[in-house]
């Protein structure tokens, strides 16, 4: 059976995206020691210029990342402070691993967040502080500006999603009652030179937005703060305190966040080592290895799942059917993170859904797979990455008496996969890069 | 502005797609007259051998069909007659245009079809018929199986797609208690030789959907029709007669539909000569002409307009940012047809929304250009066939105070797009085959 093939061929491709995205050998892959030399994008850092090194950093995949800097430069780091998340934790030895609450913050992550700005105080122009973010590091590193509290920086935030606020405008608001988001961290630094190493969360890769950016000039200001809280009728609403702060940023007494251009940035590089765009490369070269021609269609996909899955399956039958976009075999890839509208009750996550929604447009359909994963191993509310299909799939699921547009429409792809053992199952790989989907074609 | 340059050069790639769907060029492109040789795809027809030419056809487009034909073959033709919507009329002299109802076939239309029977069953061996097919063809040629009544078919008809019954299904029914559709036209035709030129206005040109496939072999039988019925609980429902039909049919009191591999499709040829993936290779040409790489997504794109057009938009803003899966300038093209669910009370259609979509994801992005219309010129309840946009199209409406973001949550696109002068407007173009989306990306 060809598709038996294509099936393990897909399960490799996404086990290298996988693979590129953990967060040790993402690091080692862009970071290497020569000699006494950390080489790190094309930056070198000569590391006996240094009289300390400090490393530090937030996020869930963080306490990896740390692992890998610790085992590159060893001895070398005068002190380490990583916030991280409840039970994230990785074997290192110099590094102080702090564990806080997330997706919520707490007063752990408050009071890990001190430390980390205390480090950074501290921090001289001798000095090369090692910055480790990754997805989640915005509310591990919680460092509200008084007098604004935990709770009053979380009202306004819960107030501003819930009146339709997007990310960018949460983060203008946020980063203006912050004391190290929005390049702040990277300018408490100063004047030592800073190294950020990113694992990227998000679609686009913005420095500024991966962890609301604490070593990334900012785009916003204490105006565009203020202009989001009038656009959603929040001035009167949001705590008194977040107005108060903003109102005095306006008027000039309180130090705007550090912009692009700014003359503190020269010592400053932030480095993505880990994001989608990344791990779809590392699948496109394992298909192109495996004689497939890869095809990345975007790593900025968003939308309805369902209708995605659409429109990836509408260019794989155009394959088979014509030979475009590309003549087969082919791999066509496309990285991001989709969304799902719950309509049902049912059990599921996006990539799931996006794979049975596929597998019914393919059905009947030779010689292509499809698979769905995300990278951090947990997709939606359960213990599968994703899952796999191909034209055969709905028949075999007849014969069992699934119905694939009935559990779809209830959003139960994992109890439509399940039972045809077509799960795809990692295990919680502590990093996230979003989600990486793959359509085979074979020849 | 390069912006101005592209929408030009969008511009006329829109219109050789258009060109490429016009009925007479479409017919001109893939029949022609050498001598006294009819060369149609890759078969050719000795007009001298022919005792008689008889030209027939049902379809909106049909009329300019037979008007290139009447072109080419002049007074070599014996008699024709072909059935039309109301006033889509052209200028034949030898053809009889007859007009009926559409989409709702009337009793012209019933009495239309009998004349082409009566025609079909007049040729003889030494007589080659030539039929027209284009969309609309099934309402405008009803020949309802007696004691089948037109009131019978319909009521039947609209029972079918009332319960959730897909095109396949409704046709399935219908084939089986019409006389002409599902192949039953050519075979009345034989021993004739059949020709039928068709302009296809489905998505993947089934010869056995387009128009019903009166010369088409037919998948489907009596059982299926049967087990359609049965499946959305309609046998005791349905019209009596419709049912007493066919399970006379089921005890083989009435012949099947003919099927694949039967002896009378051997003198039939089934010849595409206008579709969507044909009108799209044009667009691909012209693209091509002027020095864009063409990448053909897919003709077959289907699903809810707002979400294609995201997914459209991520695949051109990873061209921008990474020159994947092509380097710019590159034209994106797809096929197919899209759907609106209609959530708002705005005046607009499915090409115009697709732009306005994928506008809004694509603001601020130089030097991309997004064009989506309808190849009949009338997208939705407009008179305009689509639009066009860039990325500083959302700038610009906010200086009109046009909420682009609230326009699309109304389905507002035409109310969006007619005072930014950003309308495509080509008239009613009498053909369709659905429709076209170009996304370029200029370097």
């Amino acid at each position: 059976m060809l598709e038996r093939k294509l099936r393990r061929e897909a399960l490799r491709i996404f086990r290298a995206a996988l693979h590129a995205s953990d967060p040790v050998s993402a690091v080692n892959r862009r970071v290497r020691v020569t000699g006494s030399v950390l080489v790190a994008g094309n930056r070198k850092y000569p590391l006996d210029s240094f009289r300390r090194i400090f490393l530090t950093g937030a996020g869930k995949a963080s306490a990896a990342m740390a692992l890998a800097m610790e085992r590159m430069l060893g001895r070398r780091i005068t002190d380490g402070w990583v916030n991280v998340k409840y039970h994230h934790l990785a074997k290192v030895r110099r590094v102080r691993l702090h564990e806080c609450g997330h997706p919520v913050p707490d007063e752990a992550g408050v009071e890990g967040a001190g430390r980390i700005a205390r480090m950074m105080r501290e921090a001289g122009p001798q000095d090369l502080v090692i910055y480790l973010g990754s997805g989640g590091g915005s509310a591990l590193m919680p460092a509200p500006a008084p007098p604004v509290t935990l709770e009053e920086k979380q009202a306004v935030t819960r107030l501003l999603l819930a009146s339709g606020a997007n990310i960018h405008e949460v983060n203008a608001v946020r980063k203006h009652i912050s004391l190290l988001k929005g390049g702040q961290l990277a300018r408490l630094a100063q004047p030592a030179t800073v190294l950020a190493l990113l694992l990227s969360d998000v679609i686009g890769d913005d420095l500024d937005v991966i962890g609301s950016g604490p070593t990334a000039p900012d785009a916003s200001t204490f105006g565009s703060a203020r202009a989001v809280l009038e656009k959603y009728g929040l001035l009167g609403r949001a705590p008194r305190a977040v107005i108060h702060r903003i109102e005095a940023g306006l008027r000039g007494e309180i130090p705007e966040t550090p912009k692009q251009g700014e003359k503190l940035f020269e010592t400053v590089q932030n480095l993505v080592v880990g994001s989608n765009a990344l791990a779809v490369e590392a699948a496109a070269a394992e298909a192109r290895r495996l004689g497939f021609r890869p095809l990345v269609l975007s790593t900025l996909i968003e939308g309805e799942t369902r209708e995605v899955a659409r429109v990836h399956a509408a260019i794989a039958r155009e394959v088979l059917l014509s030979g475009r976009p590309a003549k087969p075999p082919v791999c066509l890839i496309s990285g991001g993170e989709t969304t799902v509208t719950l309509r049902g009750s049912g059990l599921g996550g996006r990539n799931q859904e996006f794979v049975l929604a596929a597998a019914i447009d393919l059905a009947g359909a030779g010689n292509v797979v499809v698979l769905s994963g995300g990278t951090d191993g947990t997709d939606g509310p359960t213990d599968a990455a994703g899952a796999v299909a191909d034209g055969r799939t709905l028949s075999r699921a007849a014969g069992l008496r699934l119905d694939a547009a009935g559990m779809l429409a209830n959003n139960d792809s994992y109890r439509f996969f399940e039972p045809l053992g077509d799960l795809v199952k990692t295990g919680p790989t502590n990093t996230n890069v979003m989600d990486v989907r793959l359509v085979l074609v074979g020849n």
